[in-house]
């Protein structure tokens, strides 16, 4: 018998494992009076039925299982989207749902030989979520990056074409839509004509689509190998409580719900994001004023000097005036407002501002002007 | 440039991920008044505390995103633990975190030679949770069966000298303790001996140990190798909001943070559990009941004629006298009352009951008389 066990830990985890490098989230602080302008959360609360609802659900029934396949939100959301419960499947935010794509749909690249690595391929753009690298990674996948062009506009049709970059054949194809950090629209046809290229897998992540012109869930419900995620995080104003869909061909979404957690999705974020879509009204008009505000942010930093790219989403990438943008971003935070600034990536020279509420940006706009007329804060 | 897809969506799913089969939650009616003893389920509610400071948190705050580590709820655990915070990590309940250590520890079989398939190796105690070969198959991972004594107990040590079934090099260990489904409980000397055996990382799943009368946290903080995980769903009443956690060595919760989604414990999760912190002598006194309620249910079955094993938990696997098992579980349910039944495996002469309240134990046992007295029900 093994003599007792005292081994250095790091030989118990998986080499992969240890060469990972842990996503890292944008910064979640937990106290203080902040002007949170960094992860893309909705400046307006939940409604106040929606509170209400969730509200009345905390009681005796916190003590059982939520439903497991959250059958009533799935039925509702077919409802709404023109579907059978059976093209949805819902996780605990759109996050996990990612993460069971790349293990349902890519092998992992030390399993299948050199001719067929296209096999254990995720293809996603750069810049886009950072999540997909790092879900690849994990899963010992093959990563296929693509660049997206110089003014962040998708490799189309001319690369596409060419087959720059793009591996046809990938498993799994991540697309942002519209794209984080970048803010920018994909037309319908572009999508399209992308999707139509792949033979995997393709996910259009429309976590930010709430606040685009456009959306392509068409093409989940008419294209097999599409599917399309969703969030009830930034539209909806429920991020606390992790509430995430995927829509498309059943049997793929039957293949997520194989390796989902059984009961990944609690019962409280069901509950509110029933609720959520019972008073859709209040959600589009925080919509609108969303968007009226990132006009006027737009526009007004551009006056001051920002290059803005023009965003279909809840924030703007920005490109400012002299300091350097880690300047900004430390100007701003000694100022309480903090914006996501990308350390050592090729966005270094920019910053990702949420659109916050009117009263925030115009004290984001008030600090703006405040650091081009004097410099750097003396006040850290 | 490749045709327009139309890909029979089979083709886009993993081979290994089409010929799993998914894990199967026991039953969750969303409605109707059944009486449920068939998940274990603790059959009093949260406390009146832990229900205001949840309602209390139902607010404008649902916008913003949970804190991803979990860190004021991992201080307090620490405190409570008389351990780090880096030596806990919380999870979306406890099943995220078996599946997380699944990945972290053990390789897909198909990347190692076959030499080397201890490192692909899950190893768990049969019968125990029926989720440990789910995550072991949808991982690739090579899985290692070791039966229980007839009598539920461990196989040691006798057994485990001769290496019986035992592979004491493989990557990853499970073992419910005290067990689900037996209900048995497991000494600290057993799991000391059997720890101490391996040279891959135990985990000792304590879902249930608050209805014990020992816990093996002590092993988790001294011995390298060995995980503890917990849960707030069981003995905390807290299963719709999935809050279960890890302790043990901090590089191997490391490991596990890196895997694990980076906001999988929602907010009010977390809120929750914090606030079950603050009002533990509550939770003790339930625990209390439902020990007592175990051994008066323990012994008015065993006078009817039931075989019922000692139970460390908050169920019982009991076998029936005539009729079969299948016939009291569909009796039972005519009745209105569930219970969980194990088709098709060894433990189908068998049925396991939840501890429910004195009241819904009395209902249990007047049912009992009747099917006994009268056989099988016509009102169906």
């Amino acid at each position: 018998m093994p003599a007792v066990a005292s081994h250095p830990p790091d030989h118990l985890v998986r080499p992969l494992v240890r060469a990972l490098d842990a996503y890292v989230p944008g910064e979640q602080p937990q106290r203080g009076r902040l002007i949170k302008l960094n992860t893309n959360e909705n400046p307006y609360p939940p409604s106040l039925k929606v509170i209400a609802a969730t509200r009345d659900a905390v009681d005796g029934r916190l003590r059982l299982y939520p439903d497991p396949s959250a059958a009533r939100l799935r039925m509702r959301l077919a409802k709404h989207h023109g579907c059978d419960p059976a093209n949805i499947i819902v996780g605990n935010g759109s996050d996990e749902l990612l993460a069971v794509a790349v293990r349902a749909f890519a092998e992992p690249a030390s399993s299948v030989s050199a001719s067929r690595q296209s096999a254990a391929t995720v293809q996603y753009l750069t810049p886009s979520y950072s999540l997909y690298p790092t879900l690849a990674e994990s899963h010992g996948a093959r990563r296929n990056e693509v660049p997206l062009e110089a003014d962040f506009t998708l490799p189309l049709p001319a690369a596409l074409r060419r087959g720059r970059k793009w591996d046809f054949g990938a498993a799994l194809t991540f697309v942002t839509t519209p794209n984080a950090p970048s803010g920018r629209g994909y037309s319908q046809e572009e999508l399209e004509y992308l999707c139509s290229a792949m033979e995997g897998v393709v996910v259009l992540d429309e976590a930010y689509v709430d606040f685009a012109s456009g959306n392509a869930l068409a093409l989940a419900l008419s294209q097999p190998h599409v599917l399309v995620a969703r969030t009830f995080s930034k539209g909806y104003s429920l991020c606390f409580q992790r509430v995430g869909y995927v829509v498309g061909h059943r049997e793929l979404i039957a293949a997520l719900a194989k390796l989902r957690d059984s009961y990944s999705v609690n019962g409280l974020g069901q509950v509110a994001a029933l609720a959520t879509l019972d008073d859709l009204p209040y959600y589009r008009a925080n919509v609108k004023r969303i968007i009226k505000t990132r006009t006027r942010l737009t526009g007004e930093l551009g006056a001051l000097g920002f290059e803005v790219l023009p965003s279909e989403t809840n924030f703007l990438l920005v490109r400012p005036p002299a300091p350097e943008a880690a300047t900004w971003f430390t100007e701003l935070r000694a100022r309480k407002i903090l914006v996501r600034y990308f350390e050592g990536s090729s966005l270094s020279d920019r910053l990702r501002i949420t659109v916050g509420t009117d009263e925030e940006v115009d004290t984001l706009l008030r600090a703006v002007r405040a650091i081009l007329r004097s410099g750097p804060s003396r006040s850290r």
